[in-house]
């Protein structure tokens, strides 16, 4: 590991602790600090650090990972009393944070800024708090570096060194260009999520019980917790707003659309018009999400094949995937309500599907044809 | 098989050749027939059936599966040439074909009009034509059976019959219940997912590298054909445009709170406004869906397992899992733009979690916490 220690970590929640431990484990020194003395008894005693006392020596870096609102004082503090520390935080929206530690109460002195780099760890889990944790919790997941204008590159570095070390994918851009990008790539669907799975709260358990795939695949992330979510958006308010009034704008029209069609009853769809085009549109810009090991997005293949829903079918159908040498690029079991049977769709490369599906038939598999399906 | 032919399929695309070929192979007696004599040979030489001609038998089934603007009409005509035949549809859309049926042109002479009953089988391809069509392409999907008023308890019979047979999981409403369940179930989510997808168009490619799972799975049904769905949404104007304008209210209140916290800067969240009672309204719609076999919704807890990207490694996973007697609820796999192994959550019961970290950490495997991981 290249990260020099000790750290400092400041806040031993479920990210703090995560980061705690993956350091301790590989021979770097980490002090744990949290406002709750159970807290950072309770990382400490999951073997996560040592508490900082007096004696404690000065970290090289100092790692806040507090809650959203308190981050940019604790920075501040931080970067005061420990001049040879390079700081950073791990909040999830960085604009705010930054005018927090750079301009709140008087411009910072320059001598401490150039030491301050923002973060933020694309990474979580459904539970909070430091039992949560794991040293695991960052490996394959971006990991955002946010300098400012007066970031040294040698603390620049020291995160990003951080993030590698903790098998994060690094990645560095200004904080109002990280508050644009996660506005559009997980704030709107988050909220877009949110207001499909709403329109369910009323829906006819009849209506329910013809959910697909698309309509769970849309509103899986709408079972998030509100408070977190709450201060999520708020903190980055004005470019989720702006990406916001974007959509409603195609939202607008297509409603248009939709209300015109209504009052003038049964016609020739207009496949030219607002829908079609707004349908067209969507496609294209999820065709540019990239595929897997960041190359260019690579449109798979699929095959839907039926596996009898019983322990050990699927390790079955996976071994002889394997003996097949096919690579399964991606996966995806489906059950229908009422069935004892469930559709696994296996994403492969376009030219392994042929040998795929005769192999698995010749086994004896039921191979279901319109792997990408479109319901309609 | 319990369906009494012969049946006359009118329109050998997707669908229609579809149910002809797995009828064909049960035995019942097919008669196929096309606008295109191209498309109904194919169909043909697929096994589907025999075309229709001068000489065929009159068939006690007509199902039609022909572009939505043709099937009022189809179906009329089969009502009138065949008066023994009970007749169906395939369209996507019940209020106009019914209205189109029964009125177009004068109201339908009431022996016809009893043996009409709608369906829509929600199964589909990327894929359309006869040579994509699979007699297993119904298996385990939801069959919508539409009654009229008048419709003969012998004739829905006879279609929730059909459904049967082909494998698929029949339910009975009205047109206008089914019309409003797709646009909540299956037309809204479409629209989200394109809004959300178009926003993508113009995004740096530095924020597209930034895209995880949420994003991927709010996104996936954006990737569909503009035309087909275009006809979709118009075809189903009134209860779409009901459900948008409910969830454009949701989506203005949200903005309104958004436009507020920008414009007196950084503050605490308000966890209880309109911003977090619209996540936590998400949540509890979401939380409606019903689980699998058509129980009640169900939480699995989810397992994390990084996965090398190597063929076999899938297979060796679930067979050790199988070995450990779980039974996997569901899977998805991850992959890190950049990294060379992937993430498969593994949802199964609660009570299987331990035993399965437990097992699969003893075979050498890398359990990841975060199940149900919440990206924020």
């Amino acid at each position: 590991m290249a990260t020099r220690g000790p750290v400092l970590i400041i806040g031993t929640g479920l990210l703090g602790t995560s980061i705690a431990l993956a350091l301790t484990s590989a021979g770097v020194a980490v002090q744990l600090a949290d406002a709750s003395p159970h807290t950072q008894a309770l990382a400490r005693d999951l073997g996560a650090g040592t508490l900082r006392d007096a004696g404690s020596p000065d970290p090289a870096l100092v790692v806040v990972a507090t809650p959203p609102d308190t981050v940019a004082a604790i920075v501040r503090g931080a970067l005061a009393q420990f001049p040879g520390a390079v700081v950073t935080d791990v909040a999830s929206v960085k604009t705010q944070v930054e005018r927090g530690v750079l301009c709140a109460g008087g411009p910072l002195d320059p001598r401490h800024a150039r030491r301050y780099v923002g973060s933020h760890p694309m990474a979580g889990s459904a539970f909070t708090g430091p039992t949560a944790a794991d040293a695991d919790l960052f490996a394959g997941r971006p990991w955002v570096v946010v300098p400012h204008e007066d970031s040294d590159p040698a603390a620049v570095l020291a995160v990003r060194t951080l993030a590698t070390d903790l098998g994060a994918v690094p990645a560095t851009m200004g904080a109002a260009e990280h508050d644009g990008a996660v506005a559009l790539v997980s704030h709107l669907p988050q909220i877009a999520s949110s207001l499909v799975g709403a329109r369910l709260r009323d829906a006819q358990e009849a209506a329910l019980e013809l959910a697909g795939q698309g309509l769970r695949d849309v509103t899986r992330i709408a079972a998030s917790d509100p408070k977190l979510w709450s201060a999520i958006l708020v903190g980055n308010a004005g470019p989720v707003a702006a990406a916001l009034r974007a959509l409603r704008e195609d939202l607008d029209s297509i409603l248009e659309a939709l209300e015109s069609a209504e009052r003038q009853g049964p016609t020739a769809p207009d496949t030219n018009g607002p829908i079609a085009r707004a349908v067209q549109a969507g496609a294209e810009g999820q065709g540019r999400i990239p595929g897997k090991h960041g190359g260019a997005p690579q449109r798979y293949a699929s095959v839907v094949v039926l596996v009898p829903d019983e322990p050990g079918n699927l390790g079955r159908l996976f071994g002889e995937i394997g003996e097949l040498g096919v690579n399964v690029e991606d996966v995806r079991l489906e059950h229908a309500a009422g069935m004892s049977v469930g559709m696994a769709t296996v994403s492969v490369l376009p030219g392994a599907v042929t040998a795929l599906e005769e192999g698995l038939d010749a086994r004896g598999w039921r191979v279901v044809p319109g792997g990408q399906e479109q319901q309609s």
